[in-house]
């Protein structure tokens, strides 16, 4: 199943929706609470842009519950005969309880280790420029991509990524985005169609 | 007021985003319910890339009472203190009734008719590329961008508007991005500072 996806999309990236190891408001390490539309939003987006697994990551058995709930209703229940687009978008998501779990099972489904990626609204030592990570995905190297929920990823995680991809910018200085948008944005500007700008 | 942040972002440029006229699923014109999180997302994401004001319209009056009691808390209650970079954001955010209000709004502060663009997940007749836009924004010919919500705008509105943006593509023919995503995206596409790609 994974091989007739990656011949449709002829790409292999997974994405990862982190909520721990993050940080709060005053840079503190937490655990944050899954909520119901990062899945549905990421989902729609990562099956637009043929991301081929979004794992939701989180170590608390109780949000692994609230996950499967959903993803039951939508794939089995009343929803997946109401929307099926929307089950499309959902077959996509996988649960993990971490950032290590989801090294290991990408790492076995592509037979190497995926290179790993992070995002963050402030610029890291470890920069790579989406150009340069578009020309990668276009050779079908393995990528791993984590995103943070609340505040971001907590340094460890961007320290041992291999790189992080820069800030989403405006003219503005603002960089307030959630990071359902910053999901978006990231995925079409990695993956997306576009004309010459 | 405006005036300082026209000379900030160097654009004339507003969204609205569309409760009435929209389409169901099955192609019916039917009015949506405005959601918390429309909100919250969009006026980040506007806020981000420069737009000037973010209209929620619905002719209905109990929406237009949950929109303000949603913005009360964020600027002026326990919301504006908490989380500063939020009020900036709902800052934007404007309640309008119909389409020809947001369209009068903005012909009267920018002293001329804006340019009408809509958006859509279907190609539609009377496109314009999302380069000629950004030639067009950095004009700062005042440009008024419409978004739907549901199952998209109704026809009337795709046909009365000047142009329409191309729908965000990928290569997989999966098109149903949420709204929060859709506009990110374009906002990003048209505002967003970009690495040649």
């Amino acid at each position: 199943m994974h091989k007739e996806r990656k011949k449709d999309t002829g790409i292999a990236l997974d994405i990862a929706l982190i909520h721990y190891p993050v940080i709060n408001k005053t840079g503190e390490t937490i655990g944050s609470a899954v909520t119901n539309l990062d899945l549905h939003d990421i989902a729609r987006a990562a099956r637009t842009f043929g991301v081929d697994h979004y794992f939701i990551v989180t170590p608390y058995a109780d949000q692994h519950m609230l996950v499967q709930e959903i993803l039951d209703h939508w794939q089995t229940g009343y929803g997946a005969t109401y929307n099926p687009a929307r089950k499309a978008a959902l077959d996509r998501v996988r649960i993990a309880d971490s950032v290590e779990t989801v090294i290991s099972l990408v790492t076995e489904q592509r037979g190497q280790k995926p290179l790993i990626l992070t995002t963050s609204a402030r610029v890291q030592k470890n920069s790579i420029s989406y150009r340069e990570t578009r020309r990668r995905i276009a050779t079908e190297e393995p990528i791993l991509l984590l995103f943070g929920t609340a505040h971001g990823l907590a340094p460890e995680v961007n320290e041992t990524a291999d790189y992080t991809l820069p800030p989403i910018e405006s003219t503005t200085g603002y960089n307030h985005l959630s990071v359902r948008s910053a999901v978006s944005i990231i995925l079409d500007r990695l993956l997306g169609v576009h004309e010459e700008l």
